[in-house]
């Protein structure tokens, strides 16, 4: 029987100009609609897992597109609470080259920064549910969602939920301390953390001093005491390095209490940066839910991650299948 | 030497699914820059008039874009004030046939709805300027701009420009007792009101009792009291019928404190029904500003609207011959 | 408690040129996918009802995205059968004035062509299911699928389902002989039948003889015979009339063993002609489920049509909301 | 056997905005190519008939692509002289409603107007051709070409080819005198003339005096006239009326030396308007090549033009069969 | 005057997404036309070669517009069957960076496929032909097409043509015991041979053991082996590496009986990954018939291949003199 | 106060085909204008810098929309001289991986080259500016250019701008010998020159022997020569490398008299490879104006044609702030 999994958080619609036109150059933008807990919850779909949503959208078409997009994905959308008069955008311009992407949020005042906690029903949502995944995005958007967030780790750790929890640090909307505190609130209540590399120490002062970019070991300090500081059963880094906004490497490592595995190192041409962390989530929760070993779970995902790169839009669209052939060989041969 | 007109207002950045495409199709937006002065002032560029539009912008580059936008068209942008976090837009739906276009606001919190009365300094603003036109929708916009519209009129008056202003009530933005309240305030320094059918009757109880749609003379008894309640050089009635969402009809009448002007009747098959009454208003303005009499005046304006409805975008992009040629013609021939 | 209705045919891969270009000059397709009882579907999703497609898709991604098109818009997919090597596919060349559309079928050899009798459990299938809804395209596609569709009615009757069917009669797919033969069995298990004008005539040999086009009364015996003849509760009749590729009339009369009702006739500015007669039918079963009585229903029904027609694609993307107001005003006013 | 036409004249790169953008609008350009005689050919080409277009076409791959375009079609391209700097361009914008479209030349200096007369070997290019055609705009482009032209029609008439012209008077190329006089040279060649009315006033001095603008009997003196000042064998007059940029009338007459025969009048939404009169053309040569009597031809010649405007592009993409569908019965059914 | 060569083979409709959107995302699709020989054939005809390509297509537009296609691009199309109902169709999703690209065949029931020996008469088809090719995807087709082809081979030996055939197994078309079987009867009548790496080994047991990817040496033995079994005069080797779908490496090597050439190897970045092979055929078939020698035959056939990589859709539209800049120097720089 | 620079020359319409289509291809051209002296004009705009650019247009909506797209990014246009028939035009195909890009000029007769001297007023055009900047393409477009290419620079050398000129050889234009004559004479009053590497050899004979592609060095003799000879007060040797269409390698030198000063080597993925020594004579401009020294200089000039090169269209839409991030760091991450 499928696994249910169930994420939380805020969906955007992402506009952007076509190609690699300039905010200054857009005539049009195309339109998908992502959030970080939002793309984990359909790439998760994709791998047949049975993955489950909850935001808070608008009633109207906009709003009403946002679900549509999911359901097309085969998210379950039944749990998305509808009001408020807004939904949060934020607008992407694709970087090339040696001129990076760019990103305008305009997300304040949104239906899901002012819901309300009786809006969510923990114990209704997490019915049957087997995992719960949020990001450091969720609490970071309002006070209220602060509160919300540290309620459904809460809720979850008490139904027996695995939790997971990509720490997701953004700058643009809150302060390090802020951030620091709030999180280490609900690291309490969670099993699996993710991070990018540096943000330990941006956030809850561990520390890595690396010799240089690919100084990967440098990271291992770090995710031991992730998980012994916030009692989490595994910890997760992620290691991107920015060659050009046209290539980038992709590497992870996750420590799982006893021994650090790294998975292979992408070098990957890009289609979409955006996600590629959600969708290494997506490939961590799925490779943890069907038993694969600290190894295999880190080459899955890393994968996935490696993947999204390759995929237009905020979200993983592959399967299981083509995640495990590239996982196990990396080859990129056209079948016919 | 040219005449110089200000306007003050919004700017909207209106998002729109390509072709007839609902809300729920859209996997993309084209992008447009429009509201009611903005329209206005782009049209009266193209007329050739030295034309400036007053807002205020957020500093980003969607909000430079909107900027750029104007300026193309070779408006003023000089005097926008830039600043705030974001800008207010709209989506927009093609009706066609009996299918209604729709529009879904995002305009709360604008960089320019809470703009500051300070930012704004009209004495600056209205030096060497000949005309100031507002409409109903800027007042609307926050109880700041309600007072701040107020302002602008009341400084345009006392530094002698001509003043008109399109009444231009929406039901979605406030309330009609609170409209007919502010826009009466407004109207006291008004030279030149416009006003759709039924409008003058929503917010100032000026009644008409049309036998029919095509009832075009009930709207006479209306002009003349908006003229001598509010002390008006002249008033405006645009009389517009939806035969369906492909298909309108425009005319117009002015009333000039002595006789009631009518302009031809025009069926127009839709391209765009947005920003007709702007374009009306800036063709009455071109016309009063170059001298044209009453007859002249509504035969300019009404083409202009006409002209507007063929062309795509919130603001109609013609210039002074083409809508001479309509007026005086009404041929679509091509040349060559 | 929503109704739940079951529909069951062919879903194809509409493949249509841009805009008005001929097939000679396409270089892209614009990709949908529709079906006559996908089509009513899709629209019964769009009113709230629980409706769900049945239907037999290849596994690979092709097949799948018909699948995510219908889940997209909350059609429940969770009956399909997937297998088999091919989905069929129709080219649609868009026509405008006097030049009609046209269509080429790539349907031979689709997996649902080709489905097996056991693959599709009708008791399954229309467990807690009030209506089903099937064409005269279904038993059209091959033989099996004419036995096929023979045991779904049966069952569906059986199980105490409504039962309704629209002729639909396709000479490219069958001749008349045998669709009549066909179509006679399986209309004895039809509470409601819908027929084009003449379309009873070339099936069943029920005449008709109109003095005029308009000459709507003609086709009042021909409803009467129908329901007689086959014991139908209802015979709807649709009436429209091709002026050109660009306009066309719509009207409907439903005689309901009493009393023969006419709908508005609406004169429509085409934007996609596909699917009239399927957004006819769900606005007939939308009705019918809520408790309209059948003046209302021809109404609803009509402006159901009426609203596709503007609507791109083959199915009706429109509220409840949205046909009640056109069924009541014909008013086509932008909100704002 | 199929019957051979050579047509000979310039054609043009047409670089038009999308849909209904104006050229300030525009940030792309569709591109077709197109000209007076390449339509007709085009057209001649779809209906089967072997028919040459002679020009002259830059070596470089924007020349080159006007041959692959018109070999697409099925034009013989053999007899076109390659060499010179440049091809015309003509910038196309779309009207609608009441704004008329416009077209800005830039064909000055191209290969084809500074073609030399030594590069047409009139002997070896009508080698085994039955009909020659020409219009009025050839003769216009340089005074080169107005010798060229008339060496033309000389050595098709001395071969025996039977020679039409379409007078297309264009005021942009050259003034009514000049016309006038280089055209009466050419017509003496002329076996069937095509005129818009009012040209042959323009040009010849032929008066008409038409009542009102569907009097179109005023045009019979014309057309004999015509016939008779220049001994043609019959004389046709396109009878066109611009109702608005979105719907035009379109009717013609043809005198045959005895009668004078109306084609059905076509009240015509318009996708494309440019090509009507070259369309006529086309079904004028194809019906007088295939035997049809002088009402035939009017009819399929008319019914041509008609469905040309219903087609993207300058030419007509239409089969014989689809022409005489709508000559006979004037219905947009789709067939399926 | 130009050498005549007759390629034999399936045309398929490509539908592709637009850019890097994987099928699950399409909403239209980009159109080409495309299979091996009418590759070769096309990139022959951009080279100046008088090349005819021979298949049976469907009477409908869909097959018009392949042979629009075709002879836009200057291929004689005159000796194409047309009858039949359908074309093949393939779906082209495009990969990138560790995404490989996905192909759906759709083509099981062409017009191709079904057709019967008597509609080609080998004799007329020949007349005035220098040389024939084919490859090993038409016998693959169906038996009937394995018997057709074998057919076709022994009539071009007994013409007098040359013979190539490009070995190109495709495994979701048949399984190697019986391409096997059928392949070696057609090498009988073949003079020159293509083939990829491992292709040799797989069908015909000519192993090969190279010590690393780039251990091109290792097919020196296969090529001989090739040649003194099957009597050909030469066989060449394609030599791809697949580095991820944004980047492959191409090489190539041809053995005349005497001697092995190696061609530079490309580093490519890909614009579209389809049809390499093809192009290298008709580099080498140009390369032979012009009288290069094997040197540079390999040299400019490679550098055909390499350019077709850079070129969007299946064919390369290449000249020959873009061809032997690329094989002289490998500089890309613009000229102006 | 800002600094005020003037730049004269031609702006051009390019029309290039969408994404990698080759002309053969193309069924349209995405729009923008751009010529050196406008791209480095419209640079500078986007640096704050009050840039005017001068050229004469005509006064048709194609002129028009060239001057609209300049001042949509704020350059001061008003001293654009309208008139004249016709604009120039060039297609660019755009190269990828080993096919290079390909430009077709269609220059001849525009209104630009066909300018008179007495158009042009020097002392008003330089009232109030600080610099003047042309190229060598300005004088190599007719000889009446050459004429007013060399007043304009004795005028501003009069009037006391500093003179920057880019040699910019285009050898489809004139020959080595006319242009080495006419730019010497104007290298007497350029205070600054920029050169590509060649350049300075094949005009004026001043020989470099690099020993290698990536020998910068060798062209230091060149820089020290070019301000001895001429009298300039420094010289930019810009120092690009075609790896391939798709990746280039960018840096450059400046001599100041003193020293040597080079930019780091930027290794560029290419989105559009057009105006890199555009903007990098914009950087440099912009860095000499804020006083940055020379190793600044070449710095931030460098950085900015390496951000040019992924941008769209002819022109840098960067701000300094992005150039000055990009010259300091290099690093390409996204902020969010």
């Amino acid at each position: 029987m499928a696994k249910r999994v169930v994420t939380f958080g805020e969906i955007l619609l992402r506009l952007a100009p076509e190609g690699y036109r300039r905010f200054l150059q857009a005539d049009s933008f195309g339109a998908v609609y992502g959030g970080g807990e939002a793309n984990t919850a359909l790439s998760l779909a994709q791998f047949g897992t049975d993955a489950a949503f909850v935001t808070k959208l608008p009633e109207h078409d906009i709003g009403q597109a946002a679900v549509n997009f999911l359901r097309s994905y085969g998210v379950d959308t039944s749990m998305i609470v509808r009001g408020g008069d807004r939904m949060g955008i934020y607008f992407l311009e694709r970087g090339a080259a040696q001129r990076p992407s760019r990103v305008i949020y305009d997300r304040a005042g949104s239906a899901f920064a002012l819901a309300r906690r009786e809006e969510f029903d923990w114990d209704r949502i997490f019915a049957g549910a087997d995992w719960f995944h949020i990001t450091g995005i969720t609490p970071a958007v309002s006070d209220g969602m602060a509160e919300i967030s540290l309620e459904a780790v809460k809720a979850a750790k008490r139904l027996g939920l695995t939790v997971s929890c990509d720490i997701n640090y953004r700058a643009k909307l809150w302060d390090k301390a802020k951030a620091g505190r709030v999180l280490s609130g609900i690291m309490q209540y969670v099993d699996i953390c993710i991070a990018g590399r540096g943000q330990a120490g941006d956030l809850f002062g561990i520390e890595s001093h690396p010799a240089s970019e690919d100084d990967y070991r440098a990271y291992e300090p770090v995710a031991r005491e992730l998980t012994e500081r916030f009692g989490c059963r595994a910890a997760a880094v992620t290691l991107r390095t920015t060659v050009s906004s046209s290539d980038n490497l992709w590497a992870a490592m996750i420590y799982d209490g006893e021994k650090f595995c790294y998975s292979r190192e992408y070098n990957i041409h890009i289609v979409d940066r955006v996600g590629g962390g959600d969708s290494f989530a997506a490939g961590l929760i799925y490779a943890q839910l069907t038993g694969m070993d600290t190894q295999q779970t880190v080459d899955f995902a890393a994968a996935a991650a490696c993947l999204k790169l390759s995929v237009e839009g905020d979200a993983n669209i592959c399967s299981v299948q083509e995640v495990k052939e590239l996982a196990e060989s990396g080859s990129a041969q056209v079948q016919r």
